[in-house]
């Protein structure tokens, strides 16, 4: 059975608390929870973390024995190149995910330094992004 | 039952025939039928339509009834400010989409004229892109 | 009788249904009517044609025997070269005029290809930005 | 009845001797006379005032009890961000007008700080400039 | 004692009637009451002024007998190297200060020709950016 | 015997009568005339279209069966992806060209979509820039 | 009683030692000191907190209870988005201090990305900055 | 006998005791009683005037009934096209000086919107570049 | 009988040696001769230079005695503005060559200081970029 | 006996497992057991760290007791003012280096936030840069 | 006696024959003539070089014994570092001069390496700059 | 016995000479003679070069016979296309090499044309950085 990681970055520890206007209600238990039943379904085994710390997604990266990675890096997705590297370090499929639209917000977040390096990127569908990353990473594995 | 446009841009009725290191070797023709299936599954109907005009993909745009439209309008992505209008225009959910990894290739093709209007972005995935915006519509609809 | 022809560009045979925060309520039809009524009264005499088609709109530019042209390229207006040229082309004075006021608008709206081009721009008077053009064509002519 | 200030900006106290050929050989009084003329056919009263200071056209804009004003503030539309600040303070829609094409000039000449807070731009038309933003303003208050 | 000038840009005369909405509801002759006030407490002595002309802030600046100022130099703050150089040109130290947070507001905005030459910038805190600044010199001085 | 096709882009169709100072006053197809003859020398056959819209000119390159391609895409040139991509689809050599020195004009006509994935370009030559690239394709099929 | 989080960012732990001539010779325990004192007369409680990591300052934002936040960010004011978001996501006020004139330095000190989501920002005053920031949140709590 | 106005701009009324190590002890009225001996060598009469309002420039440009213009317009000349179409109108010769290497100082100052419509420009000798000037006008007169 | 000179720039002394993937293998020499037999077909004789140094460029154009020059101005037509000025000054037909496609390397290629002053350009076609500039610059003599 | 800290950033953990078309095949201990043999040759003593974190590699910065740092700052180079502000404050030599030549890869790899504080830079020599910085560092101690 | 060397960069051997709209009708000879007049009249000693070869130019100001150098660098002007840093080399001063207003021409001629490290910049006056250079040096010895 | 050929561009001739407090006071002749020694203990011999001509330094890379190439290219460094393309013609390592730190200085010493086609780049430690680049490039022939 192929393992998947649900990485997630800054802030989105808060979700369901943060900006609900931007980011929806749903809290990041409720996401990853709605996950594991999907993954079920699909026939594959989820694992989820988190972190604040830019130099703590890249421990994760370099430390997880998962064959894909769906990776929503918040705000480091447009300023770290250290976790761009990491990425083509592991040389696993990572997808990129955000739950807003990042092209219809501040000019800042139009680019990605992590896109370039994954497989593709979902962006605008809410937790929805998450479920079309999981099931494109599951056919994919 | 909703309706869903598949609506491709310029160059994507070669598909299967062009540059197939970067697009892959399904044609149109066999991406559409697998929508078709997909939509079946969904609960949706769905109709196609392809133009390497960017007025013609306007004019489709203005007069489809579909209730959202999935689109992958390839180069016009990058220069078509009234594209970007006629969705602003037409008051339908719409889901851009991209085979390749846009992020990836020329810088000009980094930035999207569509997707601030749009729902969301998906890129990277090849034909299964189609998919994934398809089932994203169908649960939004 | 000098002949004036009034020419718009992409989406704007939607106007009166697209976007009315911006563009208004009236419909098209509705605006070339009043202006065939001012045509009448400054002696001139209108035609009209509309295209969401780049290349349609250089085809009526080409052809068109009218002595004057009051030009909605429409979001052509940022990204068309290939009007500006038939513009230079047919030498004949064209005006260019927008409904909505583009400068307080995205960015990209505040370029012009045409109006170097043309005799003069006015924008920002919705539909009144036509019958303003007209008088002004109408007294040069 | 209405009352519309027709404001005018540095250096256009010379207009008829300066560069004839980019702004006509009218001057400023003759050119005054006209709109007094058309004010009265449109049923609008009108006053007059020029400046070469930056500060005395933002004095004069605080000061008039117009109910309008038809603006060409000259080389300050582009670069003064005081004159903007004065518009958006008193509240009074404002009509930006220029004598020349300004978008066929310098490319200096191609940006204004004016035109986001005005109602509307009209460039191009020499002195019927003028007329064209009287007739907009009096058809608006 | 030490007296410190209180210089106030183009604009500012308008407070309490000019967009509410960003500058707050007190009129400059409140605002300058409540520094009077402060100054005694302070142990310093206040002199007021205010001039919409960039040229009426130099003279101001030059001509001033104050042992330090509170400069809020409104739009001049984004376009004017000639007040820096009399800023510089003084010798005696300044504060910058403005009503709004700049930096939340328009791009141009956002930077200062006047900065690099005070001795420090407070903005955002409304009529209290003064006080802030009025303590912030008179402790230095 | 092998084919080339000789595509022109918009307005290239009014050449003769199009701003002869920049173009010359040889006609479309004058020039066409004179490339059937060197062709017959150079024992090629050669056909001819032409069209105003970005997407006619897709449509024929898709279409058409010659073996190589003179391509004046006008100002399409200058903004189309569109037609790039379907140059790199269609996988024949295609040489560009242009009858006017567009690097001795305005800044936009400087840089070419098309080149990159051209074989070569030829600028400046008026129509004997046609008859250059026609010699180059003949020679190299 | 109000409390307010007096935050520092990297480097800040070396204050007194690293750079004097730009930063001063007090150590942020004596600024701190002095800051304990100034809550007192203001009747606020104030806790302190400083880290050199990114993702340190996020965790420390998350989970205080404080009321508002003043925030030296050091030089992750000038790189961190995820910083930002953490601001935005915790919805209480943010005073942005600096000890020295960030304008007055390397260009990429002058922009902020903190700036525009925070209340305000007080640069320049040297450790005094800190104390006029407590006094503005203490004023608006 | 040829008339030649000496012409200062913002700030130049402190010379001498302004910022004395970039622009020298001299002052203003010493600079000027040399220049007043080197015309009478030279054959021309000189006049002088000063002011810190760009409007103030403007108006003694267009007021003057010299033959030719030395002028400084100090910061103004990085950032006034008001003063640039007001030396465009008056149609006499005008010759940019300043006492500074204006090319060793900050960026902004390497650009004079000034330069393109005056003779000529002299910059870096101090006083001397005002003499130098004068000698130069004096000569072309 | 009209001359012309075979001009070429750096490192184009060492083709055939030098990167054969983007050169190909013809030698300098060999390229020469072919343009020998070309010439005398055409009915113009033909002389040959190569300098690596830019001022050896400009001096063989101030002294070719030439009516005509085809010009392989190397790496030096992105960086020089002496050779530019030198083909103005000698005010006789210069034709641009590259042989390498100079739009598909990289961008600082992409430019050239030359072109706005030659006749114009030719690139992409290995060898025979120079056989057909001396057939245009032939007939153009 | 001087003490040098060899200290490397993000991914290089990972070093010899990762990229070796770009990093080589060596990890971090064999090139770590060199660097020992060569200090021991050069008579220095030599200390090791590794984070991922870019607070991590500032709190080695801050609390080493080395005399001098070899420092492979990996991705955090193009992006940490922060560990440049650590460098400027120790107030000790650091020597930057780099395995591969981030010269010839990506335009972000250009920049270096670090190299303007650090004594020097070596990029481009594999395992061979450290060694190169360790000799450098320690003739100079 | 002070010795001053008149330096001439590319081109400028062709004085008077080179495209005299711009650069007058008299030659470099008939320039350095008058320049020896006038030297003598200001009792120093001038010598004469030119060089279309950025490298002799250099050789040149490492080799002369002047005590001060009149330099027109012509186009180097706008490209070389290494002028720029044989002038600071040599530690003589050394004063820019053109004959056309550079200010005035394109874009690309606006720039000066040299102008930063040279006294001063005189540029506009035909051959007057020179003499104005001569003048301005000799009074500096 | 391998030969390494170290070369020295433009205003290094001048060392120990020029600018001290930059570039050091050994001259390069000394240098050399340290350089001499060094190749001696590793086993390499070396020859010297320096040339002030851009060509000057492409016709000896063209010539050496050499196996590996120091090169201090100078200021041509950050201007000159045709020796980085000199450097890939030649098919040779080279190092770039600077005596001073390049990042620390002005911003167009920030870029080198030649670090990218060259083994890698030093910069930063004086004469030192002779040696090291020596040491590098013996070790890799």
């Amino acid at each position: 059975m192929k393992k998947i990681l649900i990485l997630n970055g800054p802030n989105l520890n808060l979700l369901g608390m943060r900006e609900p206007g931007i980011y929806g209600t749903d809290t990041l238990a409720s996401i990853n929870e709605g996950l594991s039943k999907l993954a079920e379904e699909l026939g594959v085994s989820v694992t989820f973390a988190q972190s604040n710390h830019e130099g703590g997604l890249i421990d994760i990266l370099h430390e997880t024995d998962a064959d894909g990675v769906v990776l929503n890096a918040g705000a480091y997705t447009h300023t770290s190149v250290a976790i761009r590297d990491a990425i083509s370090a592991i040389r696993k499929p990572v997808v990129e995910v955000h739950l807003s639209n990042i092209h219809a917000r501040e000019t800042f977040r139009h680019t990605s330094y992590l896109a370039p390096v994954c497989v593709g990127q979902i962006s605008g569908f809410g937790k929805e992004s998450y479920a079309l990353a999981l099931r494109a990473l599951a056919g994919m594995l």
